[in-house]
């Protein structure tokens, strides 16, 4: 990993100055979109606008060319046909330009031509100046005001949570859903067709960012195989790199060539690089964010064992299903602590095995409370998921109202809180979307505002125990496999 | 099967009388909160209270004993401590009723003072009563005017689909969540410890009862293994039958035995009887309502060729990967169907070869309607899902407007549901929960909006193309299996 790899990609996040070519007042037009993104997003960098026709655009400085801006210019964003771009891109290096993203299409991934337009591109690109894209929908970096197309209403706030995507689709998808997760990111790179900075440049780059605690990526293909799995092995150990990787079925691989003009690459191979590396392998949006808020919120997971706290013998049945088929286990009690607990869960209707069923899914505070406490202090067990009790509902006690309450049977949410604040240990919580219908929205909203409160307070939050034991063992799987691979060197 | 099962059990679903044993106006009491929930579901046949304690609960006749009740009584709800229980079946018989259900816990599942209360239930059922439970929250039938506990708010409507389960906790949240995949129930019948009426006989009764059309099931174990397996086998080639089988892993195993008493069986014995029999596995809520959703509205599959239309190359991507995955296939289009696509579809960004990128997840309505129509004119496959287009928010036009409007550009979500009118064949559409945060929950009201729709119109709607891709695989499975177990009859 080359050290300077901060330095060298600085202007691509931090630019100081910045100019969109290609850019337009109408939002219907590409680059009109972008610009407008930028300014309402709210670029506090100097910004300027390029385009022949006009001379001035949404109240920017505007240029014929690149080369008229009279001032020295960081980084570029282009968003002309893709005919025009190696012209473009030559104008940049000859400004001074150190880094440009280009955001058109209609390159190696749609035509003969666009394939010579690229390898022009990279040309250029040689001689001193660094390329995003193109294909892509560009940076987004809360910390350097940049965002991605159509990013405006991302979150101006910085996470430690990076994604760089081969799609531009899931660019914009992965952080604008992850707002349900409370998870921000420092970084989010949509980087196309990666004809110059590609995925183990960025790679490098995040791992050396302070700002960038865990890593995430959706990859279409890589262009070194070798370098990529060796720089995927380094980088594992000091952060978790959770890989997403789109074209590993037939259909899926076709699909990945018409859209990067990518080559997937086999699955054994891909299955040996996750295998060496320890990255974190997933398969859709939701276990890549899932897991995500696994890292965010828990410390570093050493062992399997789950007790499993439900209000229903069925739900602790298939809670402990789905945690054993995920690779967690859900150790049955020894007597001494069943004694314990038996002494306060209701008698009929109840269990104390493990799972421990409360016998309802509205338990008395006091009770939950105390249950907590004693499997935590007497029992031999990683973690606790509470999974689907009702806690917002009991006696109706809205969220707002519940945190303000010093009387534990008045404020039920709190007590996972209060209990993982005494005792440290990863408490996990299922809080499904109990009332589905159009007509009973304001359940999902009080369901939201209380996984809020939750994840505010280092509490994950998952729909169901199945997605929650995925992103566990997923994340237990991560501090696993480091260790073996950092003690067999 | 015997013939009169519907019959038999008649008593148990239409009960033209019925009597709380156990009674209670305070709903804090299990037999109060019964009573409330029958009431305000509205029970329409004549409903008697028991309590010996009470001379009238909530307006009904009370009476000391069921004996004391001077008309004829159908059936019964017991809701008393588990040591009374036995007495008061004996003196149920005695009165003639012909089908009590036991809501009492503490039996097998308990202790062994429980099982020999059970042992005796038994003994008294033999002598000519029928009991569903103990250990159970009871039955909701619509058509009969009864419901579960705590099933006060269920829909008054019945539908295709009935849900029998071990699991209370399940019987709740079944129906209670089906709302938002407007699925309606038949049935729904909570059967605990199954000491009396077991899953065999309501397997043969639901493949007998003309209302129900789609069978799901929650077990965590059966009685007598070889007979359930055969019937299982039979009912499956009339009607599909959807099983979720808890405790299939050691902790869950475990879990099952605290909850229900019953012996949760080895995989492989379970693994084979799914083999055999043509039932479809489901491992989750989720999967079995999914599931569900595919078999009330879509014809039988008999191909598992899909074509997915996606706004986006790494939407395509993915969805490629999650339906080969599970087991569908995304065919490669001959070159004369991506010819007339690609004069459809824009130049740069899109893609003809199946997965069909539409170039934008706001595609114009007009466009998508012609891809749609050239894709199931000349395009050999089994269906086509539509993958997160963002049609409810094309030029923000709202659910209610989308409807009335004649043309065709004002009413983008309108375009599939014609479609589908048109060439009959099946279109799915996947709606994703994309504005995640809890103050953007107006989006997740329209996008409910916007999939009641599409449920009222036979289209079903998934939110997420994994569990699409893996509901229609299940469904397409069940049809394949039945064709094979027939003709090899």
């Amino acid at each position: 990993v080359s050290r300077n790899k901060l330095e060298e990609l600085a202007p691509v996040f931090y630019p100081r100055s910045h100019v969109v070519i290609g850019a337009s007042a109408n939002p219907r037009k590409f680059g009109g979109r972008f610009l407008g993104a930028l300014l309402s997003f709210g670029y506090q960098g100097k910004l300027y606008a390029v385009n022949p026709q006009e001379s001035q655009i949404l109240g920017l400085e505007t240029y014929p060319r690149v080369v008229d801006i009279p001032e020295p210019v960081d980084s570029a964003s282009i968003a002309v046909p893709a005919r025009f771009v190696p012209e473009v891109v030559e104008e940049c290096l000859a400004k001074g330009i150190k880094a440009v993203q280009i955001l058109s299409a209609g390159f190696s991934e749609a035509s003969e031509e666009g394939e010579r337009l690229e390898r022009e591109v990279v040309e250029i690109a040689a001689k001193g100046i660094r390329v995003i894209g193109p294909n892509c929908f560009g940076v987004y970096c809360p910390a350097g005001g940049l965002t991605i197309l159509p990013g405006e209403r991302l979150p101006k706030e910085s996470g430690p949570v990076a994604f760089i995507s081969q799609s531009g689709g899931y660019a914009i998808r992965v952080p604008r859903r992850a707002g349900g997760w409370g998870i921000k990111f420092s970084k989010v790179v949509s980087y196309g067709n990666a004809c110059d900075i590609n995925e183990c440049d960025l790679l490098e780059y995040l791992a050396q960012d302070p700002d960038t605690k865990i890593i995430t990526a959706y990859i279409e293909g890589v262009k070194d195989g070798p370098r990529f799995s060796k720089l995927l092995q380094k980088v594992c150990q000091t952060k978790p790199v959770i890989l997403w990787k789109g074209g590993l079925t037939p259909g899926g691989a076709r699909a990945v060539y018409s859209h990067t003009a990518s080559l997937g690459g086999e699955e054994v191979t891909w299955d040996a690089a996750f295998k060496q590396s320890g990255a974190i392998r997933v398969n859709s949006l939701e276990e890549l964010l899932d897991t995500t808020l696994a890292f965010v919120h828990l410390p570093p997971l050493r062992g399997r064992k789950v007790c499993v706290v439900s209000g229903g013998g069925g739900i602790g049945v298939t809670a402990a299903d789905a945690c054993e088929r995920a690779g967690l286990s859900v150790p049955l009690f020894p007597v001494g602590l069943q004694d314990k607990l038996r002494s306060i869960v209701p008698p009929a209707g109840g269990s104390v095995r493990n799972p421990v069923d409360v016998g309802s899914p509205f338990p008395p505070p006091a009770m939950l409370g105390a249950v907590l406490e004693t499997v935590l202090t007497d029992g031999d067990v990683d973690m606790v998921i509470i999974d689907e009790l009702e806690l917002a509902r009991i006696s109706g006690i809205t969220q707002d109202r519940a945190q303000q309450s010093t009387d534990p049977e008045e404020r039920p949410a709190q007590i996972p809180v209060e209990v993982k604040l005494r005792f440290g240990k990863p408490i996990i919580m299922v809080l499904p979307v109990e009332a589905t219908e159009s007509d009973a929205i304001e359940f999902e909203s009080a369901r939201r505002k209380l996984s809020d409160y939750y994840l505010e307070n280092g509490i994950p939050v998952y729909l169901t125990l199945e997605r929650a034991a995925r992103a566990l063992a997923n994340c237990l799987g991560y501090y696993q496999r480091r260790d073996v691979i950092s003690s067999s060197k």
